[in-house]
């Protein structure tokens, strides 16, 4: 007999298990603990797990280094703080719109790793979220000027590729430029990846890792879709002297990048969840992006076959995805992508496949514990509560259509709230089909 | 090695010869030919395959019961007839929207099996499209009274559940009127799906079936979206006489429904000849609806994950779907949902998993031959396909962005075009991934 709120539960904390620092991280940190390297051990780090990733090397370190000195500094998101041992500085920024707090704390990364000899050491912690709390225009580019530039990138369809190629460029830190800025000392990178592919020249913009994009990339992205940078902008794209560092570039000699935590893995862990519970899991991928509304009734159509034709598989059977979705506001209801998400499976399945409703159970929330701007992680819908919601005059199409989600699930209780996990491994979504 | 359009072509092709009338039809018509009635045998039918069934009637009547009388009527769409042997009478009319050439024939159709006596039979032939065909206002309502209603109801949201609650109730022909209509008849109907979950009294919108719905809910229905109709529908939905059959009225004991062609057995063909080929088909399902761009948006996410974690299935493997997507047009180009998903798909692909476009090939179409308005069935989109937009000009992100997925695939020579094919079983696609 499977209990489908435990389970779906389960299979949610299993993901965010397989993310967590404390976890993912000390298994590749212990050794480099118990090597010294003979100078000095700086750790740097941003994005959403930073604090956790440095309360997680302090404890590393205390146990396999009791003796040895470590120091730095990480940047994370207001309210991803978490109790350190007080070695490592954390500080704390805005995201995703970027602040002085966040400015002031690049700076003083850079700082941190400039002048460290080859005999110095320097572990760079970064995680989903980095590229926002390390905002560091490069010289002679004002921030009104990149700002500019991203506007005017957002607003124009270009790829995520496409606008990464022109902000590393007008960037002191992305791009491998924090490498450049550490070089000659060792550099060991552990990153949390929360993007599709886990590019690690995408997840927080890449700032130790080789910049695959060129200038003549950013200059043609921006004629590409006729944007008229500022003339510092132009100026600084058409020097050479704001290439980024390139694979192949000796400065990339003493950088080792690891990836510690990554979607996949999360799915894959949920999907031992499942599996151990007797239910088969069918990862659709950890890539799965696309209006939260219409994925959602994409799952429904999915769900609908495994329970009336047990395809791609027979229930009990769940499915796994990972990705971020997107939300167009038409409303003016309160709530994430994954609440929204799992506002429009219930009312797809409702509508469209009302037989096999009793069978569907879901969770859709975002790993880092945050949906959105509200209090939730995301939701849970589970068997009985379109009755329920119809009972209790809950109208579930009504929420949806005002891209009120948390007032959905609020009313109904069955928010999923962590509060901030302090990892980031990007939405995870699960949907149930009972025999 | 496997020849991507080759295999998607046949792939396409199985899908309709599953439900072509001439192969799915004539297994279920030869032991009714070889087993006389006794009385007169009338032929009735309204769809997109309607010619076809009817010929195929003919064709199975000539070989297992040559001496037999038989007569009849079917409406079908404009450009959706065929050569048949003259015995039934085919009438072409419009679709979607009805006119005055499918009011007279559903007139006709009735005319034809009133008076029937309990030794005579009815073959009804019973397809998609049939209920824009078979268009006639119950008793007291005008056609435009019941048009007001139609509008009212496709702009509030009401589901197809709920807008065919109210429509039935103001037919004269829907909902199993059809059927009290050919009572004491003995009445087989045939039916080819093309709605999801084949629910009979969906289709057509169930002319031989009893209807689940009454007259409280179409009420409840005008109500629930606050429509206020024209005085003679509210009056008529007040009126007990209006009400429809239900289950268990004993004008059904001589009605016998059989679906011949259905979404699903036409995927199952393809899988068969996937299979065969060597590719694993994994089905996600007979009833996959969305924003045809969105759709896509997670279908190559889903192609993504086969090519680079072997998940659901390894590569090569084919995702198999039908239903209906839609399409909402803001631009001013040419093609239907299915030349947009493709469009879309070849997009999504170059923008978010750029690292596996050569494995991924797909086929799109609309399984009656026409995508949308235009003269294609569909399209197909093949590796290499991305640079040979590049090279020549092509501009799939600008053709999506105008809704002319007609366009794109024109100007890459790929249109899929088959011309009506007699059938209807909604939309079929495929996509594959090669190693």
């Amino acid at each position: 007999m499977i209990d489908p709120e435990a389970l779906l539960r389960r299979m949610f904390q299993a993901a965010l298990d397989a993310a967590d620092p404390r976890l993912c991280l000390p298994p590749f940190l212990a050794p480099l603990a118990a090597r010294p390297c003979g100078g000095r051990t700086v750790v740097i780090g941003a994005g959403k797990a930073a604090a956790a990733m440095a309360a997680a090397t302090e404890a590393v370190w205390a146990e396999h280094a009791p003796g040895a000195a470590i120091e730095g500094l990480v940047v994370t998101r207001y309210g991803h703080g978490c109790p350190t041992a007080g070695r490592i500085e954390v500080v704390e920024a805005s995201h995703p719109v970027p602040d002085d707090a966040g400015r002031a704390a690049a700076g003083r990364i850079l700082e941190l790793v400039r002048g460290l000899g080859a005999g110095d050491r320097v572990i760079a912690l970064i995680s989903g979220g980095g590229s926002a709390l390390l905002t560091l225009p490069a010289e002679a580019i004002s921030l009104e000027d990149k700002q500019a530039v991203n506007r005017a990138l957002l607003k124009s369809g270009a790829s995520i590729h496409e606008m990464n190629a022109v902000r590393k460029h007008l960037s002191a830190i992305k791009g491998g430029r924090l490498a450049a800025a550490a070089a000659p000392a060792q550099v060991h990178a552990f990153l949390i990846s929360d993007v599709p592919g886990d590019d690690v020249d995408v997840i927080a913009s890449g700032p130790t890792v080789p910049d695959p994009s060129t200038l003549a990339d950013a200059r043609a992205v921006l004629a590409k879709y006729a944007i008229d940078p500022p003339a510092a902008v132009a100026r600084a794209l058409a020097d050479p002297a704001y290439e980024t560092p390139k694979r192949g570039d000796p400065i990339f000699e003493g950088v080792e990048t690891t990836i510690v935590a990554r979607p996949q893995a999360s799915l894959e862990a949920a999907a031992e969840v499942a599996r151990a519970a007797g239910v088969e899991p069918v990862i659709l991928g950890d890539a799965i992006e696309g209006e939260a509304r219409e994925v959602a009734m994409v799952m429904a159509g999915i769900a609908a076959q495994i329970a009336r034709h047990g395809q791609p598989a027979a229930a009990p059977a769940v499915l796994l995805s990972g990705g971020e979705t997107t939300v167009t506001v038409r409303g003016q209801g309160r709530g994430g992508r994954n609440a929204e998400f799992l506002t429009a499976l219930a009312v797809a399945v409702e509508k469209r496949c009302a037989d096999v409703a009793d069978c569907i159970a879901a969770v859709a929330g975002d790993t880092d514990g945050i949906d959105g701007t509200e209090d939730n992680a995301g939701a849970l819908f589970l068997p009985g509560d379109l009755e329920r919601a119809r009972a209790t005059g809950v109208d579930l199409a009504g929420h949806l259509a005002n891209n009120d989600g948390y007032g959905a699930f609020e009313a109904l209780g069955r928010l999923l709230v962590t509060g901030p996990t302090l990892t980031n491994v990007n939405d995870f979504r699960a949907v149930l089909v009972l025999p």
